[in-house]
């Protein structure tokens, strides 16, 4: 299954015309999932070549501006492009995000009249009092939901943390466990973590020949994972004729951070294939970084160390720095500098560091089956 | 005082790489007057020459998500920009629209955190029942305002409708007074007029001189409106030295609508220097420009008649309409065909027709005093 992930957005604070405010899209067998959407996502994805109608599941990290106010335009743009005669995405859109999301979708949509051709459902995490400081929590007030719901609002659910794991289960299906983890930030934010189930390893077809058993159906009820019974008598178990699990991939998307909170994220985040973290600022402004929330290229790096992350992709920079491509000689910020630090950090880890920028797309291929021992 | 109009995004429904949404500026002497503030607007004003920290007011013509979803950022955007130790814009940013803004803004500023360093105030305009149809029209419930006010918010007025005028009276000052008056749409709509005062006409400096009246103050006070009694005991009326009033420019900005209502739009109006009205579809649609709420060239072009306006400008085209740099040969819809409908429906009448584009700005001369009869 192909697998990729596209960047619509990579600036923090608000959109400008060198980069977007938060937004990516994983894609999965045409599926695509939006992680945060800034204002001007629906445009930033028009010029992508990827199809607002294919996205069926958002997740919001925290509800800073720059990570939420292109939702409520999405939203009604994708429904716009709906032909409810003829079009699958009459299915249920997924919303997950913190508490506070489901009214900010009821009021927004609500007093704009906007109709919307499918349904949507809002399920939100509790987030515990330490992800923030005081200021920065919501009053019972402003979460209160006295606004009724919108006609195609389906009921969500509300996710508390789980205390054993230091995390919260969004869903799982055949092919996915995706499951959200606390950040600290200046109000609640949250990380995500998309963890593919393994699959079965190839069939060794030279020794199902040799058991004399002939391509068919037994072979699919094989790879399966069922015994089956061979004419001769034989109790033939899968683990037998089946090489090792190929092993699922993992893609964390971190939301704004100075700092991940308790021990569920770098548990859920280890061995990431990608991880996806902010650096808004250079090392030489930690200071400012921190008192923002935020993170530095090292603060990143030693997150992606820490998870033993095969590859750290940076984004949600600081409008300061130009797109490489903009980049001219003697510009005092320059985003590569971004990269270096991160390098720097985590010299003789292992880790590749990536810059992410706007409609850049990065292949998260299949992982090998683990090198058979000798 | 120069006076001219910079259109930020041309494009009804959604934005799209080629056309923002709703947005224009009225710029007087420095100072910017927003109407309309469509998803985008902020990284549209960031391509324009304008800056947005000079917004003092702005003006939601209606509450749909084209001509609205991007206020939230842009004030976040703006108070990011403003630098509280030196900068002016600390001067309460007016709101006016429809009933239900206040709370769409306590909402989505409250909810996301957002901190602003300049007070705003929200004026709401009352909507009559006939605007719109009872679908279009928000229920008590959800125009409730139970979130609490951001800190920043000021007491705001809400303003019914004059009967007397049928329009609304929005504010006035030492060179404007700004109305609104009702339109028919999906949802209630409204326009604004912005009539600058007539100014007193030139010094007849010739026949002061003959007075025997030397330039100093008593100049100023003349043109001021002042009597001045002379040396010699003569009263000298101001009427006597200066040449006819400068009448004042009238601008209108029409929100989204398939008619005005009433007769104050046409009273308020009559005579606009510049009448800016919606041409969503051409005249070969408007079974469905109608159905929707929305106006053909033919029938903006009505109104333009109906008011003796001087220019008529066009915009808030559907994207199917490109703009004509991006037209090629052999496109289906040509937006150029807008214009024409429109100068055919004026035929002789003197009113010019002009199409706006994104960041086209029109300048708004000062009017001529009036001819002096012989
Ligand atoms: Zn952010
Ligand atoms: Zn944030
Ligand atoms: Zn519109
Ligand atoms: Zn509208």
């Amino acid at each position: 299954m192909s697998m990729d992930m596209t960047f619509l957005g990579t600036g923090s604070a608000y959109p400008s015309p060198h980069r977007g405010a938060s937004a990516l899209v994983l894609r999965t067998d045409g599926e695509c999932w939006l992680f945060d959407c800034g204002e001007g996502t629906q445009t930033q994805l028009m010029k992508s070549q990827l199809r607002a109608g294919r996205i069926t599941k958002v997740f919001i990290s925290h509800l800073h501006g720059d990570h939420l106010f292109g939702l409520p335009g999405l939203l009604c743009t994708v429904s716009l492009n709906t032909n409810p005669d003829v079009h699958q995405s009459l299915k249920c859109v997924d919303i997950y995000g913190p508490r506070g999301l489901r009214k900010f979708l009821r009021v927004t949509l609500g007093l704009t009249g906007s109709q919307l051709l499918f349904p949507y459902g809002v399920h939100e995490l509790e987030p515990t009092p330490d992800q923030c400081p005081e200021e920065g929590q919501l009053s019972l007030e402003m979460v209160e939901e006295s606004s009724p719901p919108h006609p195609q609002e389906q009921p969500g659910r509300t996710i508390p943390l789980d205390n054993s794991t230091d995390s919260y289960l969004l869903f799982q299906d055949n092919k996915f466990v995706v499951k959200a983890f606390r950040l600290y930030h200046r109000i609640p934010s949250f990380g995500f973590c998309i963890q593919e189930h393994d699959r079965p390893g190839k069939l060794k077809t030279e020794l199902l020949k040799e058991l004399g058993v002939k391509p068919g159906p037994v072979y699919g009820r094989l790879k399966a994972g069922e015994s089956v019974v061979l004419e001769n008598g034989r109790l033939l178990l899968p683990s037998e004729v089946l090489e090792a699990n190929i092993p699922g991939r993992k893609i964390c998307v971190l939301g704004d951070c100075s700092s991940v909170l308790g021990v569920g994220a770098c548990r859920l985040c280890n061995g990431a294939d990608v991880l996806v973290h902010e650096a808004t600022l250079g090392n030489e402004h930690q200071e400012k970084a921190v008192e923002h929330g935020h993170s530095t290229p090292q603060m990143a790096a030693a997150v992606a160390r820490a998870c033993c992350a095969q590859r750290l992709v940076l984004y949600h920079f600081s409008q300061r720095y130009k797109p490489s491509s903009l980049q001219k000689e003697g510009d005092e910020d320059d985003v590569s500098e971004l990269k270096n630090q991160a390098e720097q950090a985590l010299l003789d880890s292992g880790v590749e560091v990536t810059l992410a920028e706007d409609f850049m797309t990065i292949p998260i291929p299949l992982r090998k089956p683990p090198a058979i021992k000798v």
